[in-house]
C-alpha cells in the first residue's frame, strides 16, 4: 500500500485500534504538542541519545486516525482524560483542539466481534454490544476505512497499532498457524476461532501495513500472522506495551542472576482504576494479562520461583497503576532477604511514548525492507514475540547495537 | 612472592585485614561449610553457570589468617555474629569450630594508625587506641606476617582483601601519585599523609599479592599503588563492595535511562546496626561512604538528578541493613511519578560471597599475568577504580566477555 | 466443672483445639520459659502496666492439654516451628523438653469432622481424612478427655481455646439459634450443618469451661454457643485473633475519620506461608477469613470505601505474615493522597500471648461469675462477638476501664 | 477587643501571619470555595458528625487578612500555589478571584525580626531582610494593623493564626516567664530574646485575639504569652499543626503499647520541596521541627525507643510531603518484626482545614469565656502546649468530649 512519495517530507499515518483509549489520546496529544513546541519529549526513546541519527519520520509529519467503538469527539475523549487521569492538562488539550478536531474526521466505526462481555459494554451502540456482520463484511469495512485515510491524507504509508482493551484468550486453533488458514476462517465467518485483533491485524498486514500489537492480546499476533506479514514485506511487533510492573521486574530480576542469588517468591500486587482496570477486572481478560506477565521471571533466572501476580480494580486510582512487588530471596549460607517495591505511574503517560517510538521504528523498518518479527524491539514488550530475553538490558542493548548498525552503514545482517 | 607448586592442587593463602569483622567472620565460615559439604554455593559469582569451565582455585584449597585490632578468638567472634545478627547458625558454627582454631595460629595484631577515633576504640588494647610505632616498623610487622604465614603454610601465593571498618577520607598528597611517593611518605614517618589501608595496600602489593580494597577507604587504593601494582605485576581491585541499596540502583537506573524518563530527585536513607554502622554514624567516616555511594546516578543517567544518601545508625537491626529509596521522576508530558524500594538484607551475608568471588577472581588474574586494575571486577564495586562504567548490567557483561575469552582459549586481548 | 481449691494457689487448666499448631506451640513454650525464667513477658498484655493489680491465674499455674489431628511429639512440633519459622530458638526448645513431654501425656486424637479436605489433609491417619464416628461418640469422647485432663491434673479449672486451622464457613441452620437446636443437631449426627468446632464449643461450655474461639471459624461460635454458656453460667469469646494486618488497620482506619479525611479505596495483599496458608490458600477457607477481615473499615468510617483484601500463599515466608496496605484517601478541597503500610510479623509470635492473655482473662471472668460474651474483650479480635467498635483504642479503652473498675473494688454494673 | 454585635450574623475576622504562604493561601480558598458551594468540606473537622450541634461560626461569616514579607497578589499567590503544587485547580481560583482580590486590601508587610538567614531570604525587600525598626515600633505598626482590619470590616473579633515559616528555636530568657517580662524585653528593644512570632502573639492577646501558633516556633508561645492570655481573657492554643508523619505516628504508636510490643527503633525520613522544606533544609530551623516531631513516642509508649527522624528538602516533590518511617519491635519470645509506612501527604491541603477548624474552636471558647490554653484541642498538635498525652485517639476522645458537654447544656467543669 505504500507508494513512494515523489519529494517533501514523509507523510506518516498512524492507525490506531482504540483510538479514543487513554493510551492513543496521550500519544495524539503528546505528539501534537511536542510537534507544536508546546512540551518536551521525554519519554520518547526515539528522541534519546542512543537512537540518534536514525533517519525515523517527524512528530510533525505523523497524521492519526483510527477505530473505536465509542462515539465521543477526540478533543472530548482527551478531557475525559484530563478530568479522570489528571495526566494532560486542560490547557494543553485546548491549545491542539483544533489539530484533534480534524483527527475527528479520521474515526471510524469498529468492531469488538467475539471481545467478551466487559469489552463489547465499552460500547455505546447496539451493533458494538451485538456484532451483527459477518466477518467478511468487518474485514472489508477496516479495509475501506485504513484505505481512505490513507487516499485522503495522501499518506506516503499507514502504520496500524492495536490499543484496544485486553481480550479474553483466543484458543489455539490449527488454522491459526498459517496465512490461509486465516483467511479460511474468515471468508467462512468462523467467529468463534477469531476475535477483533485478528481482523485488525490481517487486514493491516494485507494492506502492507506494519501491525503492532500493543495489547496482550494474543488473537493480534498469530503465526499466520507472521507468514503473512514476511510474505507481504511487511515487519510487526507485539505483545503488549511493557510500561509499569514488568518494566521493573525484567530491570531489576537480572540483578539477583548476577549475584547468584536464589528469588524464592516474587509476588505482584497491582491496583488500577482505569476503563483497563475495569475490563481486566473479569476473570477471562485478566487470566490473558497475568499470563504474559508472569512468564519474565523464569527466563531470565533460568528456574521458576513462586510466583503469584494480582491484578484488581481500584476506581479512585483512575490511570495511577499502582503496584506493590514482595521479592523474598535466599543469600549465601541459606539466609534470606528481601526487596519490595512499590511503582506509582500513570500508564496512558507511560505506554503512550513507547507507542510514538514503535510507530518510527516500525516505518523505518518497513521502509529498509525489513519484514516478519521485529527481534530489535523486544524491549518495548511484555511479551515480545521475537528475541528471546526478558532481560532489559539485553533487550536494549539489540535495540542499541541496531541503531550503531544503521548509523554505521554497515548492511543489517540479520535482514 | 608467589612459587609455582610443584605438584599438587593450589595452595591458596587469604589474608584479611580484618579478620575478625562479620564479613572476614562469615567468609571463612562459608568457605569452610561450603567446602566440607554442610552448606550450598548460594550467592557466590563463581560457581556460577556464567563463570563456569574457569580455572578457579577450589574452595578447599582456601587458607586463612590475617591481622586484626581486637583480641578475641575466630570462634568467639563468629558465634557474636551468630548470636548478634543471627546470619549464620550455631550448630552451623560449632561444626567447623577445629578449622576455625587453626586459623586463630595465622591472626597478628593489625595497625589503626590515623584511623581516628571511632575505629581506634574498637580496638581492646592501648597499642589500637593510640599506636606507639613509626610507619616503617609497622610497615615491617605487616610484611612479616604475611611472610609468616606464607611460608609457615607452604602457600603458592597469597591475596590481601581490605575489610576493616571505613576510614575517614584522606586528603589527596602529592606524594600518593607515584609508589616511590609513598614509599618516602612512610620511610620519613609522615602518619597525616598516611592511614593503615595505605601501609597494608603497599606492603602487599610489593610482596607481589593481589591487593582488594573492599572498603570505601581511599587511602586504600592510590594512583602510587597502582603504580607499584604495574611494576611488580601484580592485580588489584577496589573500591567498597557492592552489597546492597547501591546494588539495586545500580540495576534500576539503567531502566530510567532506556525509558528516556527523567530522574528528578534519587533520596536513599540507609539504616544499620553493626559495628559498621557504629563506625559510620561518625560524620567523618559517613562522609567518605556516601560519597562513594552518591557518584553513581550521574554516570548512569547522563545528568544529575537531586540526591540525597543518609545513613543512620539503628543498633536493633544488627546487620539487617535496611534501605529505603525514593525515585521521584518526570515522563511524557511532564507528567511526575515515583518508584520507591525497601531493601532489608544482611550486610555480612551479602558481603562475604563477593570477598570469595574477587579473591578467586584476582587469584586467576595473577596467574594469568594481569597487573594493575582489574577491569572485569568493576560490578563487584560500588566505586570500581577501573571501568567507567556503573551500570550492573554493562559491568556484568564485562565479566562475562572475559570469562568468554578465557574459555575460548583466546589471548585476552586487554592485557 | 469448676471446683473450688481448698488452699494453695490456683491450678488452671488449658485445653488447646490444635495443641500441635504452631499458635499452640509457642504459647506453651513461651508460658514456660517465662514461667522458668528464661524469657521475659514482651507481647503480654496482661503483663502490662494498663492490667496491673488484677488477680489473674500466674502463668505457673497453668497446665496444658489438648486435641491434634497429628501425631508428632511436643517436642517435636516445637522444634519444627524452630526449623521452619525460626521463631523460637532450639536451645530455648530443648530447655524445657521436660515439661514439653509431660504435656504429651494430655494431648488427644481430635476431630476435623466436616472441615473440608484442606484441613482434614494436614491429618496424619485415616480417621483424621474420613472421621467414622457419629457426632454424638465424637461430643463424649472430646467431653472425655477434657474431664480426664481435669481430674488426672486436680485442676481448679479448665479453659478451652479453638486453635484449630480456618475452617470453611458454615451456612446457617435454624437449629444454631438455641441451645437445644445445636444439641438436637449433635444428636440426631446430622453432620452437614456441624463443624469440629461446634462440637468442641458445645462440649466445652456444657462442661463449664470457658470457651475462646480464636479462629474466624464462624461454626465454632454461634447464637445457640452463647444461650448455652449464659445458662451454664460461663463466659465465652471469639472470634479470630486480632494479629496483624487487621490489628494496624483498626489502629489507622479512626485516624482518617478523626481528620474527616474520606477513605477512597484500602487494599490489603497478605502473603503467608505456613500451614495456615496452605489451608487458606483453599477458596472456602479463605472466603470465611477474607470475610472477618473486611468488615473493619466501614464500622470505623461509618461508610464503606472500596476494600478488597488479598490472601495468597508464599511457601518462602513460613510464619512471617508480611501485609502490604494501600490506602487512597481524599481531603480538603477534593485533594487525592495515600498512605502504604507493610507488616512484617510471625503470626504465631504475635498470636501466642494473646492466647495467654485471653485464658487468663476467661478464667478470671469466670471466678467473678460473668457469663456470655465478654464484651471487654473486644479488643484481642478481629471480628469481636460482643462489642460494637472496631476502633481499636474504644476496644483497648474498654478492657482498661474493666481493669479499673476490678481494681476500684466497685461492682462492675454491667455484670 | 471584641465587641457583642447588636444584630445579624457574627462577623469573624481571621488574621494569618504568612497569609501569603501556602497553608494561609489553601485554608483561605477552601474557606471562600466551600462558602460559595464549590466544593465539599472533606477534611474540615468542625464540619464532621463529632462536633455536630456546636454554635461555630460559620465559614460565610470568615473574613480574611495577614501580614507578609512578600509583596506578591493573592490570587498571584494561589496560582503559584496551583502551579507549584497542582493542589488548588486552577479553575476554582479564577472564580474566587474577586475574593481575593477583596483580601488584598487587608494584607499588611509583616516583620521577620530575628527569624534567621533563611526565613529572611523569602522577603522580596530590604526591609524584610533586615529589619530597620525598634520592637516597640514594629509591635504599635501590628497593633495598628490588626485594629484596622477590625474596624474596617466591621468585625465581632479576630483570631490571629501564626502560619509563618519555622523560625530557628529561641533559646529561653528569665524574661519570657511573664507577661510583664516579655513587655520589658519589648519595651527594652532586646531583640536577641525575641522572634518576631513572640510580638505576633504579644499584641494579639495584649488585643483580646485568641492566638493560634500553628508553628512549632517556641518563641511564638512562651509562658509569658499564657500569662497574659489568662489576664485578657483570651484562649490560646499551639504548637504545630500534626498534618502528616507525626500524624500517623501518634495514631500507631498506641498500638504497639496495647499490644506490650517494645518499640525498639522508629526511625522516620520526611522529604518535602516547598518554601517550608528550603527553609527547613537550614540546620537551625530544622533543629527546631526535628524536636517537636521526636518527643511523641516516648510519651505514648512510656519509654524511649531510638529514634531518629530526617527532614530533607526534594525540590521536584513541591507540598507533597513524603515519608517513610520504619518501626522494628520485638514481641512475644525477644522475637523481632518490622512495620513501615510511606505517607505520600499534600501539607497544605492537610494543614488548612484544621486553621480554619482551630480559628472556628477558637472563637467558640473566646466566647464562651474559656482563657489560656486550651487542652481540649490538642489532637491538632505535633506538641500540644496543653494536654499531657501525645495518643492521638486520647486527644480526639477529649475533643469529643468537649463537645458532648456543650452539646448537653452542662457547664464545662474545666473553665
Amino acid at each position: 500500500m505504500d507508494s513512494k512519495a515523489a519529494d517533501g517530507p514523509r507523510r506518516l499515518g498512524v492507525w490506531f485500534v482504540g483510538v479514543k483509549g487513554a493510551v492513543a489520546t496521550t500519544a495524539i496529544a503528546g505528539a501534537r504538542l511536542i510537534a507544536r513546541g508546546l512540551a518536551a519529549s521525554t519519554g520518547l526513546v526515539t528522541e534519546s541519545a542512543p537512537l540518534e541519527g536514525l533517519d525515523l519520520c517527524a512528530l510533525e509529519s505523523m497524521h492519526f486516525g483510527g477505530h473505536d467503538i465509542r462515539g465521543i469527539s477526540m478533543v472530548d475523549a482527551a478531557l475525559e482524560v484530563a478530568r479522570e487521569n489528571g495526566s494532560i492538562g486542560k490547557d494543553s488539550i485546548l491549545s491542539i483542539a483544533g489539530d484533534l478536531r480534524e483527527i475527528d474526521q479520521n474515526v471510524r466505526r469498529g468492531t469488538s466481534i467475539n471481545c467478551g462481555e466487559s469489552i463489547c459494554g465499552i460500547s455505546d451502540d447496539e451493533r458494538g454490544r451485538n456484532e451483527p456482520r459477518t466477518l467478511p463484511d468487518i474485514a472489508r469495512a477496516i479495509r475501506e476505512d485504513i484505505e481512505g485515510f490513507r487516499t485522503r491524507l495522501g499518506l506516503d504509508g499507514v502504520v496500524v497499532v492495536n490499543l484496544a482493551s485486553t481480550e479474553p484468550a483466543l484458543l489455539r486453533h490449527p488454522s491459526h498457524a498459517s496465512a490461509a488458514g486465516l483467511e479460511d476462517l474468515i471468508a467462512k465467518d468462523q467467529r468463534s476461532a477469531v476475535r477483533a485483533s485478528t481482523l485488525y491485524a490481517q487486514v493491516a498486514l494485507d494492506l502492507g501495513c506494519p501491525w503492532i500489537n500493543f495489547t496482550p492480546s494474543n488473537a493480534g499476533l498469530l503465526p499466520g500472522h507472521v507468514e503473512l506479514a514476511k510474505s507481504r514485506g511487511v515487519p510487526l511487533a507485539g505483545n503488549d506495551g511493557k510500561t509499569g510492573e514488568t518494566l521493573v521486574k525484567s530491570a531489576l530480576a537480572p540483578m539477583f542472576a548476577y549475584r547468584a542469588l536464589k528469588v524464592l517468591t516474587w509476588h505482584g500486587y497491582n491496583i488500577l482504576g482505569d476503563r483497563d482496570g475495569q475490563v481486566l477486572a473479569h476473570k477471562d481478560n485478566k487470566a490473558a494479562k497475568v499470563a504474559t506477565k508472569d512468564g519474565v521471571l523464569e527466563q531470565i533466572l533460568g528456574y521458576q520461583p513462586q510466583t503469584h501476580v494480582a491484578i484488581e480494580y481500584a476506581r479512585s486510582l483512575a490511570d495511577l497503576k499502582t503496584a506493590w512487588d514482595f521479592i523474598h530471596f535466599e543469600g549465601f549460607l541459606g539466609y534470606r532477604m528481601s526487596l519490595q517495591f512499590t511503582w506509582q505511574g500513570c500508564d496512558s503517560i507511560l505506554a503512550a511514548p513507547l507507542v510514538i517510538d514503535l510507530v518510527r521504528l516500525a516505518e523505518l523498518a518497513k521502509r529498509r525492507g525489513e519484514s516478519g518479527l521485529l527481534e530489535h524491539l523486544a524491549c518495548f514488550f511484555k511479551q515480545p514475540a521475537a528475541g528471546d530475553s526478558h532481560n532489559l538490558h539485553e533487550q536494549f542493548q539489540a535495540l542499541v547495537r541496531y541503531a550503531e548498525r544503521l548509523r554505521g552503514g554497515r548492511a543489517a545482517p540479520e535482514i
